[in-house]
């Protein structure tokens, strides 16, 4: 799905907070494709170490916090890069990586509840 | 997993913004369990029509938004309450459903990136 056919209502994608308004097929579809890329615990890991740095991460700096193969971590990452939410650049030996905050904050958006942070 | 093991920070689950703090392997599985009920597009907008009712909704008016079939409709409630991201109560012939809003400002939390809400 294209993210250009869905009219952006926010940085980082589309569709107001669904405690306010729901959400149609295709907004779900985008939705639900961003939270599946959270969906695995290894991912999710990932995004929270690269997002918590607060610089750059040489992907060489976080293989050693899994137990999971090098090519593992390589296909969790590009995941959540085909998901917007981390992009990253070679240099040389070393890939690394930086969140996409605006993303992040998209998908928080999606499910804050406007009555409890009001 | 019992959410027992983990110590909750907040309403509705574990674990600080993944954009200031990194977490730990029991932490990434039990916020990759919430995120997988809602990588599903059905579920997602079953939520947003629970979430935006504004009050608690009879499953015999959910079911007209979607092509697919009751049973379909009621295993995506069920995980959906299993996830802990609604509930609901059996009313004579139907059953009504309402968000945990607690739990869905919780999974936002978890993504909110405070340089960019503050």
């Amino acid at each position: 799905m294209s993210k250009q056919q869905l009219a952006p209502t926010a940085a980082g994608g589309c569709c107001a907070p669904i405690a306010t308004t729901a959400l149609d097929a295709a907004q779900a579809a985008e939705g639900a494709a961003a939270f599946k890329a959270l969906a695995d615990p290894v991912r999710l890991r990932l995004l929270s170490i690269i997002a918590s740095a607060g610089d750059e991460v040489c992907v060489c700096d976080i293989s050693p916090h899994f137990d999971v193969s090098g090519p593992t971590i390589s296909h969790h990452l590009k995941v959540l890069r085909e998901a917007g939410l981390v992009d990253c650049e070679r240099r040389g030996t070393w890939v690394y990586y930086w969140p996409v905050r605006e993303r992040m904050q998209w998908i928080s958006d999606l499910l804050a509840v406007p009555a409890l942070t009001a």
